[in-house]
């Protein structure tokens, strides 16, 4: 299954997207969020559509496109899960995940202008393989029981700046990961069944120029290998966001320009959707 | 003003705190959360209880403590903000604020049982002064903005496991500090007005014996300038906790063993309230 929330922040309407179809699936929940995800939606949405009850929302296709998840309780990150995006930021490949966070009000849609903080000088691109938790995940015994937990994946921009990363935290790279925008999500929530989330390929653009071209098979730590991990730290509650590292590509790298005002960043994981975000100056939200 | 959350996890009461009196809040908001933090709170307290519409709690003394705030949207944390406790965490003083994450969900109630997480060798406590955001803050022209936009402030202990913190996260802290239970808060949420929040005295004791003894006239950057450095770098959303540091004399110092199983925490803030936790082993949870 495909969703997707459609409308304007803070009032998007959950779908289930089938083809070029959208069906509200309004009747079923009022979101797409934790409650809905941990609870068994495919019978719901099978049993709804079976009876007809999931309306075609007609114009879906001129309406701003959402997160396709409301914002998560945490977005949690793993740093430097691509050996050679690793040797780009001048790092060992680390041999056990590095996390950090980001604010989930990062969250926003995958087309939705992001704009450049105030002060600003080294913005910079990341896509990545995001993962949905589904239910609440503890202190999982091993890797093999960590699908049970996933609701599905994402494509998302980890969007980052980074002297706020690295110069001015201490070390700390938060500082710089959780600026407003700063974490394009979407445009679809896939349910694992759909893809085969340790062969997908992932790609970014700047102006139409090619970036980042990898795929997860190269990731590090692989998701089963990270739900587990993290699970030993935290509670991976339902509706979490989990962002599985960027590969090499990125401006860090010192081969591209940092982004400016007017640029246009996509991005593209295979199965997941493409986003497609305008960088605009700070002053110009005034 | 005092508020207070009453009763089981997920469920508290929120209350106005008088002397020993506790005031049923019910009829003027569901919840301490940032649309009622944001609103303007002060005044329709006082209309609803000049109107006897704000009956007392008769069990309040038996109820559990809640956190005093709903579940935040972020916790965002300043790290080394006092310089005996940089230096005994072997660190200069950071010249500019350092910031990490902690997830949402580490928020619990000053006096809940705190599991020691599987595996850990190094729980330790800190007491912290925590702000808590009233009104959006992004931006701020100036650390005379700052106070406008806080509700109020909360005692908090940031445990932290040493070796999750700094050993298996490539230097990144916030594994260390994200287990469940990982954020007793409270027990009040207190407005401005009520304490003078630069010149308070904190402290923690570990099964009765004294540990931390500062004050918050220690701290290196002051309330007023951590809202206006982080509004550079986050926007700040109504109810949001941040924890400013905590001053010298953790298990981290080396002084002091690290916590075990049936050892009990204390700590203190004047004019903040009190919080005991019992820290007990993972094993016993299940």
């Amino acid at each position: 299954m495909k969703f997707a929330r459609l409308g304007t922040p803070g009032t998007e309407i959950p779908v289930l997207v089938e083809g070029d179809r959208y069906l509200d699936l309004r009747p079923v929940t009022s979101d797409v969020d934790g409650a809905f995800l941990e609870s068994d939606f495919a019978s719901r949405i099978a049993a709804a559509r079976d009876a007809g009850e999931l309306p075609e929302l007609a114009d879906a296709a001129s309406m701003r496109i959402g997160a396709p998840i409301a914002r998560p309780s945490a977005v949690i990150c793993i740093g430097m899960n691509y050996a050679a995006h690793a040797a780009e930021s001048g790092s060992e490949p680390p041999t056990i995940p590095i996390l950090f966070l980001k604010t989930p009000n990062t969250v926003v849609g995958p087309n939705d202008t992001v704009t450049i903080p105030r002060g600003s000088v080294k913005t910079d691109w990341e896509v990545e393989l995001g993962i949905v938790i589904g239910t609440r995940a503890a202190y999982l015994d091993s890797p093999e029981e960590s699908m049970a937990h996933v609701a599905g994946f994402v494509a998302a921009n980890d969007v980052s700046e980074r002297d706020f990363q690295m110069t001015v935290s201490g070390g700390q790279w938060s500082k710089g990961k959780i600026a407003a925008g700063f974490n394009p999500t979407g445009p679809w929530l896939v349910t694992p069944d759909e893809v085969d989330h340790q062969a997908l390929g992932l790609r970014s653009f700047v102006n139409g120029e090619p970036r980042q071209d990898s795929n997860t098979s190269d990731m590090i730590f692989t998701v089963e290998h990270i739900v587990h991990h993290l699970s030993q730290y935290v509670t991976l509650e339902p509706g979490d966001l989990i962002l599985t590292g960027t590969p090499q590509g990125v401006a860090l790298s010192g081969k591209y320009p940092y982004l400016a005002a007017g640029d246009v960043v996509e991005i593209e994981i295979d199965g997941l959707g493409r986003q497609r975000q305008e960088f605009v100056a700070w002053e110009a939200r005034r």
